[in-house]
């Protein structure tokens, strides 16, 4: 039984609330039941360094939490002068997540940022953020069309994240705060809407897990993404 | 004639959404306009250092901006590894205005923590973070009150803050961004319900000011800062 | 009764050595009573990122403390690695005050940084360092002008800077550190010989104050302003 | 066809130099080929402050790659004054695998820190890192053992971690540095030797992946490791 | 010939000042020439942690700049957010020249902070520093002497610094800028009133330098520290 | 006596493993005892921004100890996030050692920057990378003029160094960290194959130090090199 009574292969209630602010190219406020997380897309008509004169684009992404988004206040980044190897770690897998649907060339030397602020958190913020991210992404990109800077969509598909884990046992998915904090294993997937995989992260916890364990959650992870990528279908349309 | 058509001594419209996250004792979404915060506040029961053993408490703020909360992306402090001049400047006069309306004996050995970070600016955001962190330690004090952890009110009245500056000549209230980027003096003033000044600051921009265009600026905030009590009146009600 | 048996509106002695330093273009050493501040201009002929081929100078200001300039000895902010929000506040209103009487067109594409270095406090370093920067700056223009590099003087009139504050019930002037420290207000103002304010900044300390108040300290300020003109005067003539 | 020639399933020489230094209480020099990696193991009689007195230890890891190790140098991490995303999330890795087979509350109230030094770079480093890792904690436990500060052993089994990737369209094993630069997608895994699973993360790099790949990935994993087994085994023999 | 028409064993004016500024337990104003240094000495009841219930004290140093010391602007080490090597290896000289006359427990569990802050730079910075914090720390001792804190005298003779170098081919004392950007050879000495060396640093600049040269400059050192120590003879009698 | 039974003028076993890693273009590993520092030379076609347009090369090294290098961990310092002041001094002298035997205008612009990385540490880390970083820069440079980049060679001579100390009163050569860390003086020459001194740096410990006793040091540095500038001849040979 899920502290949530949810049943295992159940989502908590997907809301997408697009252009949440007025000044980005593209926004939207995510949320995954109590995990809010705003998400701005920035255009910029330059690459970074390393990508001058390339031909080519770049999505990149950066994360942070506000310091009272949990339930105990966190200390403020900013103020500790540097950002958490979890924070590190989250940013680079949202950027990666969104440049495997994006076509870099076609871009162009502009690059575009993902900035996913999480406004209130309960479990699942990196993939509430990346499952965000490709809608703010899309605003953008909409934006770039519409205005003629781009004639060709380098959006390639949707894609989409969620976690799973292990929790008392039973592969379960969607973890909220009370079951990511007791899950034995937990998974984020980072899957396309084709079906293809574009990242899987499963790690154990307080207990390792069978190969048989890999794919059930794998499994789940298709049933939650099915529901964000209609969601995001929704928000977009 | 100001940018957005409104009269010299018009606020603009001002809105307060009490309890607009669950995790924190206190949380508000205020905003001035285009303007907005989000404030929480936090109850820790410890002081900091400096405070040990002194029978009394302390109210402190930080102060945030999204990157993209601006008309183009800032960078984000956190990933710069440091707090700019200006951020350190505005928390210390949120922090300090707090504490201008709060019996900290009467709190007891705990802290409040303000954290305004601003979801998107319009102009205006120190004085809308003041005028909702009011809001959010009125929050968390009634909590405290509430579950018998205080037995008397440590709030001793309301405290807003408002802008306003001198824009071709003319004093106005509240600035938004396109007549803050364009005034020959802008001026901050924190207040107290009971007419009280607890902070005035006016700087010149691109002109110096007489004597007389600084009490017509006193004059237009203590106009804003009446509508500023009515409406946290009315959210905390 | 001032601790110092002071008259209200009565400054502590007014030293300035100009050319206190040999390398500097312009540098004094400043004292107001027993606040000692070290100011140097050092002019060079480059102008900062934002402000190139612009066709305009910079007046740009730092500040320090050396650790045992105060009664206990402070960290050093080289050690520890950053300033504090203090000293930003105070290099950011420095650098303001001394733009407020420069026509930074006339003074072309070059940049004049004013560092305050102070040796000895006790209370009012901020204004002091204010009214050493004015000399300084001056010092350093006319070389320019002596030296042909300038023909024409950017300088537009003179601006100075006092403390002053509600002590133990009364407005007084010039506050030293004891009545600094104990002042339920206090405030700082930065005059321009014509009468003209560059900044006005009064902050509630131990308690809030009145309009009548606020005049009252800006009046003794102006008295404290106009002893510095003189001073400044004889230092520069 | 690989460039080193090999067979997609076959490892490069593994060599495990146990006792590579003298102070550690565990240390080894461990080679994937012409990666090389020195791992030491540090006993400490004192967990970090979040364990103090729950009665359990901590199994911790830093990574480094010596400025050179690469083909071209890189720079100092301790110069640049931080540690980059990658290096904290491998650190990270490492340290939650080896905590994957040690029973913290066999270990008791000490901390066992695993430095890894990337001496030389082929690719690999991350997995090559955990492999030693495991072996110098295994020597360091035995002192423990032995010298009668521990009477139970702490390590449940041995862990191993290898990297494969799909490279040319084929899933290859234990990646070089010319085939991690071209692959399109790659993965670590690191696995128990009962067969479990520690951590499994597969990342499209050029081209997202399907199930089919992602099992054939975990099969190669298995028979690396198996090799590595073998050679942790002869190294504490 | 030297630039300043001195004698190869002539140094410039030596210059104390005692009791330049008020706050600190000792303080001097030291110059070399036109090198000015302002030293302070401050007296703290405790030790550093890695010397508590040592039943010993501690001397130590630290040395700054100011931005405009030199004859172009450097950038001030708090701004940037870090201390240089050169300025870290000053200070680590300084601290030990002092504690090579310091005895330490007879000093008890105290510590006494040497602050060196050169205002002006004509070379010799550090030799000027330390032979001035001589004379702090001689005044902060007889303050605790006098006022019973201590009752025998840490300090067990004098000690001075003072800088040598081959210029054009010849062996010179007290270097200033001129001479030191374009010695073959410089070397700090830093010497007890009883002949004994307490540090000896001899570097080749331009040119290596031999066993007869690092004599000439030893001796040459002796005569400058004899002048050094009647001048902190007369300083502190 | 000596805790390790040498005699007072005797090395420990010096032993020079010339490339010892295959990505540099120089690389050793020395060992002087217990003592082992892994040393590579890095060339890269561009020199630093102040030598830009000036035809000439440089010589540059920094310096790192692995944490568990030493008898007891040490904290990281890419994990502290700044270098200590040792550290900077100590890669200091090791750049301008080398440079003193390397004419940087036939090197040409380029830049050769020296890794030297403690593996173990048993006293005299900083000598022993001054001797390795000389075999490294030997066989850079042999690799320059093998590829005809070079013509000429810029190596002037052999450079090398050596501790000695005054152990229980007596001058003794190549401090192990017994010694070292018990020694009354300690002192580090850098050494010309022609007897020329580059640097020269005695410093008291415990006890300062007389005349003759720093040339006794000497003596024995002379001693100790002659050793290695053989060591070093074989390696390269």
């Amino acid at each position: 039984m899920r502290p949530s009574g949810r049943a295992p292969d159940q989502m908590r209630p997907i809301t997408i609330e697009p252009r949440f602010t007025r000044h980005a190219e593209g926004s939207v406020l995510i949320g995954f039941g109590d995990t809010k997380v705003l998400v701005t897309a920035s255009v910029e008509e330059r690459v970074p360094p390393f990508l001058r004169g390339k031909g080519q684009g770049w999505v990149t992404a950066e994360y942070g939490m506000l310091p009272r988004a949990t339930h105990t206040r966190g200390s403020r980044e900013a103020a500790k002068g540097k950002q958490s190897g979890r924070t590190q770690e989250i940013q680079r897998l949202i950027g990666r997540s969104l440049r495997a649907v994006t076509d870099l060339t076609v871009l162009g030397e502009r690059q575009i940022t993902l900035d996913c602020d999480v406004i209130q958190a309960d479990g699942g913020t990196r993939t509430a953020s990346i499952s965000g991210a490709w809608v703010a992404l899309r605003l953008a990109v909409d934006g770039l069309l519409a205005s003629g800077k781009l004639t060709a969509d380098p959006i390639t598909q949707k894609i989409a994240a969620v976690s799973c884990g292990i929790y008392k046992g039973d592969p379960v998915l969607d973890l909220d705060y009370d079951e990511d904090s007791n899950a034995d294993a937990d998974a984020n997937f980072v899957l396309l809407e084709n079906g293809h995989i574009a990242e899987a992260q499963a790690t154990a916890e307080h207990a390792t897990y069978d190969e048989e364990a890999l794919l059930r959650l794998l499994r789940l992870a298709r049933i939650g993404c099915n529901d964000i990528f209609a969601a995001q279908g929704r928000a977009v349309a």
